[in-house]
């Protein structure tokens, strides 16, 4: 091993520790524990960062002459650390105070509904934001600045027309879905026990060839993925015994995230290419919507397919036979697949989680770009709300203050769910091009072909590209939501008995 | 905080690290992740040494100008450094490296039965241990050199007559013992479920006055505790569902410790006086002998009384009614306090539990003193058990192979179990002179009163005293074995209708 991969990976063993550290913070450590671990990870985050920006790291970067992967793992680097070197230490410092203040802040914000509760902090941290955009620099808006360190390469110039197309599908679409009567879903807020669901979770998980002896189950409050190298990648559900769905399709989407880490190829362990080096994470895949794309092919696509619960329906019949005794395979199927307009992102159907992104994307859009002030967001959300799901806002917690992310900084972050969705309908159509027999291995509950197929084009190649090179080598294209969109019509429409025009690829 | 704390501080935080990566990969951690925790414990502890060895930290001691405590806390960092820089790195890689490699022949060789194979290493071991204490430097024997690793200040002039002392008590009381009758253990090895041996553990183990806010009890092959930083305090034990007392009484005594930790004065969190430096581990007790006086206090002195079943055996009754349903509390009582003269250390009474430390002191000074060679040792160790034990060895793995120790590298570990039994009936015999109520308030099961003197004495000064410091402030006189013969001699006079002469203090 060279200077450069010995200094690479003794980074990257430190943003596994992290991960470690976080991983435990968040399903084993007791209370009383959570001040000395904050301290623990402030500690290791600025050795990994010191370890980063040290002046032998870059000049190991320049000095490698190697084969490609390798050049770009070294070119990656320099960026990240250029890029990192551009924001004054001053900004760093006063992000971090303001984000463990902000988040603070917020949850008792939400707690009591008041939004001007949490307006000055919020302020403030738009503030910062623009201020880390200007720093980091930009060609465009500056949200570019921001966008990037979650979607590299990312743009508002692509976003803006792409979430114009969806909307102008996903409304029509709605009112549609909302003239049609709603299916029965009593039956998946029966008593379903905690021991079980995680049973079946696990089973299912294992199915798409999730690897338990490079993994483990827990629980916690928020399910989550993290990996501390492919050789040991965790994840996580919430059981709720009055509502089966939410640990189901939670743990299905943790699997999707978790296949992506477990096939990055072992060569690339302990490299740039299995690190976001930027935001100092141990994460494998390219970008945060790559990975996004993942989670959401395996949960939606696969696991909320009619051919899914074909299969798997006698089988949850079997372990809840008191629960789903006067149901079948087609009123779960359309049980899971309710589409409701809601106030909460985070319980929305495939259709209008969409539309609750989109709302967030323009509104921070707009506060980075100074075209809206903090004091007019509560009123802003509202009206889209209204205008986009029909609702109205009873309060600020099940309103603008629902998400967590403002407080945490991460303006940027939220395109990346929708691009997500996008790229996994690109991704599954070109499998499906690529693969004729793929339908009929799904049937059969045969998941070894798709995922050896998504491991080939995706998984294995961690972040040696970035999303748009990835996406073009796989599928032939840029972000394209054609794919997407003929799923969301041709699901709905025959779930709902919808008849519907398909649009035509542009 | 000036920059000696500053710095101490980052130190004390990896250290803690280490142990939660330590915690996770005994208890959690999916077998796949072996080798890259391997890699991320390697890194850290690099880093960590580096971090101890700076010029600027050894400055920053030099520099420091406050109190007694942080003048004492100063002046161990520069010892630690002075020890640290008196090893030459390549003897440290060596070690590093055959410590890797002879863990795994050692497990090879046990389970083949074949001290042969082990040989090789071992004797490596053996020089390499040599040079260890050659290059940390000695007055009297080399060995001492390797007992200040883990008992400061420990000689072998203290020592030999203190275990000379030991076995003139120890052999004459065995052998008395094994010419009256056994008490009945049949119903010991019934069927105990995990989950209920759980619950009870857990139970008593918060009676002591373990804080679980503040820790949690799980499961590993060998049980442990271990801490980072006094809000976080974890203990493990392992449950055999055909014999009761080994999950309940491992609880007990890693509670002990669990308490000493937890014990610790919060001020010291995150500063040398809660770090062992020299090891490189994040450890709050002045030593291990010291460590080890706290678990077998709360798991012998008091767990194995007869005050304490009285109390807590109806309870055990109730959770296991058919199970311990002829059984009474003195027969109770009996069965976990039976001397047996056994071939496995760890499976060992309190009695004879001294007689195999003591038989691995004297073979490991020999060892390190030049004066036993390593092919001898299988026939020195099988001479010594039969005349200590009177059994015959069958094969190596039951005999010279049983424990990890040597092959782990730590020679001059074994004598601080022993010197925690004599510790721990100093420290309780103190505590019943200060405390006249003591016996009492246990009798009733009021644990807090010993606890908090324990705590006042001991556990909140840390590493703050030297253990011979510590052990003169609070009982006012150095290493005496006289309470501990005592103890032993009285509880199995008692418990085997011996007629015994009281051995006079000297």
């Amino acid at each position: 091993m060279n200077d450069f991969g010995r200094r690479s990976a003794e980074i990257n063993d430190l943003l596994c520790i992290l991960n470690v550290l976080n991983w435990d913070a968040r399903t084993q450590m007791p209370a009383g524990g959570s001040s000395a671990r904050a301290q623990q990870l402030a500690t290791l985050s600025a050795l990994a960062q010191e370890k980063l920006l040290d002046p032998a790291y870059e000049a190991a970067a320049r000095a490698v002459d190697g084969d490609d992967v390798e050049t770009r793992a070294a070119q990656q680097a320099l960026d990240a650390i250029a890029a990192l070197r551009r924001i004054p230490a001053e900004l760093t410092r006063e992000l971090a105070l303001l984000k463990s203040e902000a988040q603070e802040v917020w949850a008792r914000a939400r707690a009591a509904s008041d939004f001007g509760l949490f307006a000055p902090q919020l302020t403030r941290m738009v503030e910062l934001n623009r201020q880390l955009a200007e720093a980091l620099g930009y060609e465009g808006h500056p949200y570019d600045a921001l966008l990037n360190l979650y979607e590299p390469g990312l743009t508002v110039e692509t976003l803006l027309p792409l979430f114009e197309r969806l909307r102008d599908h996903h409304v029509p679409l709605l009112r549609a879905i909302q003239e049609r009567p709603q299916p029965r879903t009593d039956f998946l807020h029966a008593h379903y026990p905690a021991a079980q669901q995680k049973r079946v979770s696990l089973a299912l998980a294992k199915q798409f060839g999730y690897d338990t002896s490079r993994g483990r189950l827990d629980e916690s409050a928020h399910p989550f993925e993290i990996s501390f190298t492919r050789q040991d990648v965790r994840i996580t559900t919430r059981f709720q015994e009055n509502f089966l769905p939410g640990a189901l399709f939670g743990t299905l989407h943790e699997t999707g995230h978790a296949l992506y880490e477990q096939g990055v190829r072992p060569e690339l362990s302990r490299t740039v290419l299995a690190s976001d080096l930027p935001g100092l994470y141990a994460v494998g895949g390219a970008s945060y919507g790559t990975h996004e794309s993942q989670s959401r092919l395996w949960e939606n696509r696969i696991g909320r397919s009619r051919a899914y619960w074909n299969l798997h329906f006698p089988h949850l019949q079997n372990i809840f036979p008191r629960q789903l005794a006067d149901v079948d395979t087609a009123a779960f199927h359309r049980a899971v697949n309710t589409v409701r307009p809601s106030l909460i992102r985070v319980e929305a159907d495939e259709l209008t989680y969409d539309l609750h992104i989109m709302l967030r994307v323009e509104l921070e859009r707009a506060l980075i770009g100074g075209e809206l002030a903090v004091k007019d967001l509560p009123e802003a959300w509202n009206a889209r709300i209204r205008s986009d799901l029909g609702l109205d806002v009873p309060d600020d917690a099940r309103g603008v203050l629902q998400d967590i992310h403002w407080s945490a900084g991460m303006f940027g972050s939220f395109p990346t769910y929708t691009v997500g969705n996008v790229m996994a309908s690109q991704f599954y159509a070109a499998a499906t091009e690529q693969m004729p027999e793929l339908e009929d291995t799904l049937r059969r509950g045969e998941y070894t072909p798709l995922r050896e197929w998504l491991t080939d084009n995706i998984y294995q190649h961690g972040r040696t590209y970035t999303p748009h090179e990835l996406l073009t080598r796989v599928t032939g294209r840029g972000l394209d939501p054609q794919p997407y969109l003929d799923y969301l019509s041709g699901k709905y429409g025959e779930l709902y008995g919808l008849d519907i025009q398909k649009e035509q690829t542009a």
